[in-house]
């Protein structure tokens, strides 16, 4: 069978992209081989190139090919502002819905002892750093909604206490253009207990 | 903007698998990057390896790294019986269903008159060198049963009656645990119109 290999190793290698089963893997490999090798060999390159340079920011830990990411090297970002986020993925989303200008600070993961992970895995003792020696006025933290996201909400905001850095949590509730009907039953009882008062 | 580039030019180089929308190519980059970067290397190296490496069998016109395809070169697959279909995905939806064994032949298309597709272009000049050559029994066409497909299918019954080579076609109808509530009407007329007697 070593004939069958090469394509059949295409197919394995496709596996390890999220959400990519046996028969997209097979869909995927011949696609690029029947239709479109140009894109398959500049993938294989870009690939290869961003797995071989692109790491961690050094203050925000977001990833970048430079030692600081564009956003903490931008000297026109708000300086006192700082976003704090699970993941790249979060610091994408917000920067294409929101008019956020400040700087980001890029946990890579959340507390979760039961799973080992501690403040330092989520560079929390750098966060703290820069808590004592930025200039921050606002901390804003953008972790999830989920238990391990609050409990890491919970630690930061202790943390940032400790230097008198005001911090506020993004909103939590129904979304727009949701119906109450069809809201999961813990969104709902949030967003009851967070009620706003209407001027 | 030169800093995020790497990482947005490894997004759009994503777009070229089928299916691959911008959020699903930033859910893969970052996959990849955060969570399994030799998985990426690996496939980065197996991508541009298969790329370079897999033509066309010579005989059958399957994608392969060999001069022959291993089914062709294969002495104890039946050499009286030969499939033809469409791609290589279809020779691999045979060899995991049914249990065929002998060769096949990949138009890589369908004759397609409109869009420029003549008999040359689907090797059906290589396939009648072959009919005038090969000890064949039998030749059992795969082709879709879409307008081009059954097109192609009876350019091809043609070609093996000039060479008294007996031509049978794959049975088209209602699919195994289809209702016939639920199936198209194309299906159902030419399951009625196809229906077979009964011992």
């Amino acid at each position: 069978m070593s004939d069958a290999d090469l394509l059949q190793q295409l197919m394995d290698a496709m596996r390890c992209l999220p959400g990519v089963g046996p028969k997209t893997a097979q869909r995927m490999s011949l696609h690029l081989l029947e239709r479109d090798r140009q894109g398959g060999e500049h993938l294989s390159r870009v690939l290869k190139d961003a797995l071989a340079r692109i790491g961690r920011c050094e203050w925000c830990r977001n990833l970048t090919e430079h030692p600081r990411c564009n956003i903490c090297s931008n000297a026109n970002r708000e300086q006192s502002q700082l976003c704090i986020v699970e993941t790249p993925a979060d610091v994408l989303a917000i920067e294409q819905a929101t008019s956020y200008r400040g700087r980001y600070f890029v946990l890579l993961g959340r507390l979760s002892p039961l799973d080992g992970i501690g403040p330092e895995d989520i560079g929390l003792d750098q966060l703290s750093a820069h808590f004592a020696a930025e200039p921050l006025a606002e901390v804003i933290v953008a972790t999830n909604p989920t238990v391990e996201g609050e409990a890491t909400a919970y630690y930061i905001q202790q943390l940032a206490a400790r230097h008198q850095i005001k911090v506020s949590r993004i909103a939590h509730g129904v979304p727009l253009g949701g119906e109450l009907e069809y809201i999961d039953a813990g969104t709902l009882a949030h967003a009851f207990g967070s009620r706003q008062p209407v001027e």
